[in-house]
């Protein structure tokens, strides 16, 4: 690795004083390779950095500047867009017109289809008008651990959803390999309320969602034809998946629990475990528990790691997988540096926290 | 009713100090037709009540005392036994003998055979040579909405457990009535830290188990059994399910979020929804809310009521059942004391809380 | 009392759906005496009670209205308002007017001084023209426990906001009596996020507020002058504290540590104790706590008790009081029921909780 | 700085699976300069490293060892002591013998005066007959900003208790240039769950502990005669203060509300905020916020960082302090780190976080 300090790669980052912004900053602040050349936002434009985030300063204080696609393509190389839906997706043919690399965090790129895109994101494709279906084909799929070639050379990498991330990781080298039956796949997750964005809305305050659990987008959930897409890819065919998000009591965290058949019931917990280890050797990123093990949400907060722990019930042969991220790092804006720097051609981890702090 | 408060039933509570035990007392200490006639302790004897729980004293500050049978015979016409599994069952025969009527809020009796309860409780069966499998086999398994006329008249209700109680009241209608596959039944709960007691244990102190969420006990939980058992008498098939508990980070509240198949794919959520209202619409503690409404824990905080709500999806004729109670009321002392009041002759809910206070 | 249930008295609840609305309605509910009979709110205008709050039922589903005064004049002879400050006033006289009697939950009729209330409540005075001087000095400040008298007969209860009435039930009978120095009292108060209602605000988001705790309005807080002013109407001489509220990552709860200092060093603990178990001695709603134990918010949540705890250092003649009560029921909504009862005749505890559950 | 990676200093770690013991690996993990040499537990002795902390696994696997002073002396140059108030003055001097320097986490060495040290710990002075008044007399109390000097050259350093270095830090400054008055100094502070240690105690369980608020400890805290012996030191006079700590439902954070009287009441906060800015320019450890912007715990939360803001009542000449810290970094463990860098010959803050993540 020959890059200096002196000479690093300038990456705007639009949509700064969300959750996805913050964390994206936050990991880019001390990034050796990359520094922040471009910071753009809505509600906080024309106000200082550090007047808005007091307890993260940034050594310049920028300003939030407005969107403007002819400053940023003079300021920056790499453009990380943490736009609302159906919004990202009006900039970016102009960002790769002028020869900018996009990371997008938004779901407008998640589609191989444009016309999926419209029936899930029906109401922002309302107010949107999108033609770039041709863009939809050409995005790559941002897992780090399963593409990291095609990400490697991509111009616009679409980074997966919170949900789906933790869920593909564990279940596409089972479906790949052919391990599993491909119906019958029910996946519960769990989420902090952070998942739900930094917009306030009343049943994300305190008040409301604390000291309580609950179920939400029962059966259509807008992540569950993401994860079937990915899932089907990953298969050779057509899956449906039966997906419950639910929200907890916290502010990051994503556990998925994840339940399937194996196809032969006489692979033990020990048997799968080996699988996903081989998977994903090469990765500081991944971590198979022992048997044994479950794997708390807590365990990987604040990191860009993924925990996985498989079990089977030897009674019927189902296979129980337990998968947690941090939704906020791994789940969002720490794999689209980790995304970042494979474009780049750095190490795919530089400056990436993986390991949590406890308690 | 021609109960007066002049005379109220005298009810010994046995482990007064456990998060079971002060939840009885609670719910007792204004009752119309029951006194607390005597308190039995482990940790806490020769202490007054109130020196203990200042913030909720009782009028007579009773001491509490050892666990003498002959007293408490003495004292009371009731017992309600809040103890260690393994424990309830050494004193409840001669309970019996001495003409009390129990309420036993452990595991002891829930089976109905002790075969199968000491293979399940294999710790605890060893510290105690259990010969009573006479009493599992003549037991009352206490869900009062289920089984009211056997509550009604028996001497030893066996109070379910929180986990069973949130998922047998959805499920029991739908494999009574032969609406739902046998196989392949997975249950997803969520259960506050309250769940595991009041002892004091490492990973339910608030620095380990908050901001975060776990699994445990995936695979042979305790209550897997239990569960099985109850719906095989339900649907007169055995029954072999898939149940994950998991720990979140909030007090109280239990979530059970159930998958199961219909059998009849043509059944809507509508459908369902009836199917369990009018089973128990002569209960105000189980109300099944409209189609599209998902029940927060919250919602039943402090309360002794199940709110359920089911949705089905069209693709592939799932049933998704999500279930709520508050694990210390309807999953524990609250469904006790409305044994109590069935075995007592008075209507099922009198002096139980129905009303949750929001937020 | 020789009410019945069939007679009970009628009751407006104008802005329904915020926390003041839900607590007062969740009071108001299953109360012997009154009936809510007419609902008013903003937002939630012409949708029925029971599609909003589904896990709280009324038995007739009444429809949200408009505020329309005649129609109010017609259905209650009690009017409970919870409604922004600056916007009670624009209805208040009307209603009085009208012959309503009237309980307000905002700062409106806090102020003996309409010119205060205009400097401290600024801005809304700005979009809210007042000439109802006369009636800042009509109504009563409402805190049954110190003013039941004049509060029976009143037309118009000001109900004090939570953290003062967190203050003034230990601090008055210490100034009354003159036991503490006027001067150098220190109020250090901390309120759970329910204290900054219902509306969604960013800095109240369960991913902001909670895992964290801060100070906020420091120094000036508008509660600081309502403060002063009943102190220094409990002394005789003009008060001057200071006081600082803190955000505290928890649903509803108020604790106010206070620091004064004693005019004779000499007196103990106990005798401060004794004190305020003398002046409070019929009233259930609060008490006294054992010198040596100090009381958490939790062990009054959803009750309208208020615990106090005195503890005095030898050294130097400090006393420090804590002072816990739920902000949203003996801090708003349970005390304005408390006003009610005794401005209808009634025992001012008629249907209110005293007793917590725990935990 | 000429050390390299090859060549790291070898520190051990005893007592390591508290959360002193847990936090000093955690930030030694991958300190350029140091290794993890020996590792000493009680309860986990013999058991491994990642057998216990399997989302925080070392390189080399270590087993915790038993504390033998003759294998520690060999292995290593430093030893960090994370051990209960009056064991780690049972090896200290043994291991002072053997030529290790020591940085202590417990209380035994902070106090200058081993009676006064006898008085406060009474129980632990009981169990344990020290000899030691010289080493009390020598041990550099270690706060690197106010100490550096001392710290660098000690071979016995005392780290203080959290709530102190939360208070001392904006306290001394004050009193060093005698600006506030040295009588009727109030601390009202508040602490997460986790001060209190990894022991299972009943009060710190979530089901106790969250959803409340409450102090403990009022009038004679042991961390009042820490703080009073240092404040008395810097202004020359013997201090007397009023400290009152609260448990606050969070795991980690600590703020102290600071209140005293400023000798000259025309300072304002602009003005003391400066004093503050100048005394402590040269570290990034310490920043002063913005008069007006009050700190949030979660600001420096897993961070080595204080935020400190200062506020002034006009009307009373009153300054109010705040200051925030992280309990188990800057209060403990990442000081700790911070004095062991400074012994070193280190910069200060060699691999310690300074930057928090949001939310």
């Amino acid at each position: 690795m020959n890059y200096s300090n002196n000479n690093p790669k300038r990456v705007a980052v639009i949509g700064a004083s969300g959750y996805g912004g913050i964390q994206s900053i936050r990991l880019l602040k001390n990034h050796p390779h990359f520094e922040i050349s471009y910071l753009a936002g809505n509600s906080t434009v024309n106000r200082t950095w550090n007047q808005i985030f007091p307890f993260l300063p940034l050594t310049n204080n920028p300003v939030i500047k407005e969107i403007d696609l002819d400053k940023i393509s003079q300021s920056a190389e790499f453009v990380i867009l943490s736009l609302p839906n159906g919004v990202s997706s009006k900039i970016t043919p102009d960002l790769l017109n002028k020869n900018l690399r996009v990371i997008d965090l938004s779901a407008d790129y998640r589609y191989r289809s444009l016309d999926l895109w419209k029936q899930v994101y029906e109401k922002e494709s309302e107010s949107s008008i999108r033609k770039d279906s041709d863009l939809c084909e050409e995005a790559t799929y941002g897992i780090p651990e399963l593409n990291s070639e095609n990400i490697k050379c991509s111009n616009l990498v679409a980074c997966p959803g919170c949900f789906p991330t933790s869920c593909l990781l564990p279940l596409v080298p089972f479906l790949k390999q052919g391990l599993i039956e491909t119906d019958g796949i029910i996946i519960d997750s769990k989420s902090g309320t952070s998942g739900g964005g930094r917009s306030s809305k009343e049943h994300l305050l305190l008040s409301e969602a604390s000291e309580s659990i609950s179920p939400y987008g029962v059966i259509g959930h807008r992540h569950t034809s993401e994860i079937e897409q990915e899932l089907s890819i990953a298969s050779g065919v057509n899956i449906n998946i039966q997906f419950t998000p639910h929200l907890v009591p916290m502010v990051r965290g994503l556990l998925s629990t994840i339940y399937a058949r194996l196809r032969d019931p006489g692979l033990t917990a020990e048997d799968c475990k080996t699988v996903l280890e081989t998977v994903y050797r090469n990765y500081n990123t991944i971590s198979i528990l022992p048997v044994g093990i479950y794997p708390q949400t807590k365990w990987v907060r604040y990191t860009n790691k993924a925990l996985i722990s498989v079990e089977v019930d030897k009674r019927n042969g189902r296979l129980v997988i337990m998968s947690v991220i941090d939704n906020l790092i791994k789940g969002q804006a720490g794999q689209a540096i980790q995304n970042l720097n494979l474009m780049s051609g750095f190490n795919h981890d530089v400056n990436l926290p993986i390991d949590t702090f406890y308690p």
